[in-house]
């Protein structure tokens, strides 16, 4: 049977350059960066590069990359770490309601120490409105975090217009580019990021290394008490390998963007029309333009996501229902809800996440398999079978 | 030139077969552990599997495990986890004075926020007085942390003694054991030790790879917010390959504990009675048997540490002078002097930290760098030049 993974948006193929970039620091190159014997000098030589790499990535300065260990870690780093830094001068927090969980729930944590958030609205593409953010920054706003792209809907927000907002209402600005950064272009400067949270694993790197982008000057404490790596910002042991391949990965993103990026863009075109085409009843949910170019989300009607997943896994296709924090929670989507997407269209919704190693084939296999599979649920769907019967009647 | 490693107390080499059972799960099984499709299946398996093998090594509930980054993160998030949860209840914690500084400055930043922090002495050979433990217990104590085994100084605490205090007097008791686990027997349930941390790279796992034990019904907060990883404790896709690196080298560690224990053990004796032998003027640091098997710890009269590492490292062998998060620090080890070293003496200490790929050749190989590199760099001395003279005198 034909394996097709289209779960990109829940975590991606390690790369092989990647994958050869770990190996020696798994392997051979085991000293600690910080030691001051031969052992460290590789492996010291191998971080430095790999901040370059990232660094290069976004725009950014090598000296302003922190490694973390995931993408979770960046946006509680960022968000509770300029929050607690800023907290003598206000204690109010700007963010959008289609966050991800560690940016949202970060800010829930924060309320119960006494902080205040303003959760503001997207449209039905998903999109923040720039003017609520100019609109909501009061004397006491010490923090915007509003997500580069949505991972689940794929819609990605104005970020140049938001951070000229917040550099001239001098408040930092926070994005969540995990689900983005290395599939679309990011560039700190001309968008005016202060800080911007990543995760190796969402651009073909490896899971357990992500990085946090802190504008120099950007004041934050960190989350872990303990030794001097990262300048002091976060304490343990590097992840080495993990780091390098993180590195690499970027390094990658960077190279082969312009060819991944219309590729991956006229695949999923050419899925999402032929969908349309074989399966009645459905929602083309987010932006149709402004979204990450592997990202198709679909609701179908009559149908449970969950068992439209395992049915897809039984002809070895991978896609998901929704977050992959969540995919065994059985909530209706907080992003999908927030676009005004009704809560019972949401139980039905399929997401359909294209990444570098698919191919066209890919693509004819899903368009093959998909109908197939969603006419068999509908044919089990009582309500659905009432409702052919009343268009009959 | 040879090389030998010596500085096991800092990080340790990949084991082989960690390494083998890491390679499928970084190039072939990226599926996420929670997704509902077949690519998810292996990986949740695996990460099932690394739970009982971590959970094995401490006699732990294979649900007694949650996985961490690193070190650091376990201890920030046992002793700010435990707070913080039981902060209604009171807001003293005791401690040791030698503790690892993720443990240590997690307890200054609590105190920051109320918390009043106990730092218990430690004897000449490092060792903490289980009757200081008894005496710190407050009807407010929520928490006691006291380490395993100290990285630096070697020496290896009453831990049963001290559960058997805290779990009389129901207090949780914590203890950072990253330095001992996988290198000594460790029994959460023999020792009543309600959270226990650990660190893959400290036996021969791999880094970026951590885990901390709660025992079941020990209440914590998570640091990070976010999605249901690890039973909502622990926030943030796993680090999979870097997870089954650490249950397979967890399994070895355990496997060869036999083998290990008393072969470094011999290692280690015979070279400290060669130094002791061929090299005047030095301490012999921290207890003579209470202490990590690979663990020397020696201070040298009239010598700089930093210079001694670079004169062994020029010679291929790789030893540390402290702590690996200050060894850029050039301060006094907090360790040293609380048990008592001069803060001169503190200087001129070298701590060399054998492991499971140490050989007797390794040793005679010290034996013949060690006294020329200290014999060279005391003649470079005036303070050695003016003792010689006076003794002379």
């Amino acid at each position: 049977m034909r394996r097709v993974y289209m779960d990109n948006g829940n975590t991606t193929p390690l790369h092989p350059e990647a994958l050869a970039a770990m190996i020696p620091y798994l392997a051979e190159h085991y000293g600690n960066p910080a030691s001051l014997h031969a052992f460290g000098e590789q492996p010291r030589k191998a971080l430095d590069e790999a901040r370059g790499q990232v660094a290069a990535l976004i725009g950014a300065g090598k000296d302003e990359v922190i490694f973390t260990s995931c993408g979770t870690e960046s946006n509680n780093f960022a968000v509770k770490g300029v929050a607690n830094a800023m907290k003598k001068k206000g204690n109010h927090i700007i963010t959008s309601c289609i966050e991800h969980f560690s940016v949202l729930y970060s800010c829930k944590s924060l309320e119960k120490q006494g902080f205040e958030v303003t959760y503001l609205p997207v449209d039905a593409g998903g999109q923040v409105n720039p003017d609520d953010v100019r609109a909501a920054i009061k004397k006491d706003t010490v923090l915007v975090s509003i997500m580069h792209a949505n991972g689940e809907a794929g819609s990605v927000q104005p970020l140049a217009e938001i951070g000229k907002i917040t550099s001239e209402a001098g408040v930092a600005f926070h994005t969540d580019a995990v689900a983005s950064t290395g599939n679309i272009p990011i560039d700190v400067e001309g968008m005016k990021i202060d800080l911007l949270s990543m995760a190796a694993n969402m651009f073909n790197g490896p899971r357990g290394a992500g990085a946090l982008y802190v504008r120099k000057g950007t004041r934050i404490l960190p989350i872990f008490d303990g030794g001097v790596q990262e300048g002091g910002r976060r304490a343990g042991t590097e992840n080495l390998a993990g780091i390098v391949g993180m590195g690499k990965a970027a390094e990658m993103a960077r190279a082969e963007m312009a060819e991944k990026l219309p590729r991956i863009t006229a695949m999923r075109e050419r899925l999402v029309a032929g969908i349309k085409e074989k399966i009645p009843y459905i929602y083309h949910n987010g932006h149709p333009v402004k979204r990450l170019p592997g990202n198709i989300n679909i609701s179908m009607e009559y149908i449970e996501g969950e068992s439209m997943l395992l049915f897809l896994s039984m002809n070895g296709i991978a896609a998901s229902s929704g977050s992959a924090c969540t995919s065994r929670a059985l909530k209706a989507s907080h992003v999908l809800t927030s676009m005004g997407v009704p809560v019972e269209v949401c139980h039905g919704s399929l997401q359909i996440t294209l990444g570098r190693e698919n191919t066209d084939e890919d693509v004819d296999y899903m368009l093959e398999v998909l109908p197939a599979v969603v006419q068999r649920l509908r044919d089990m769907s009582p309500l659905y079978e009432d409702m052919v019967k009343n268009k009959k009647a």
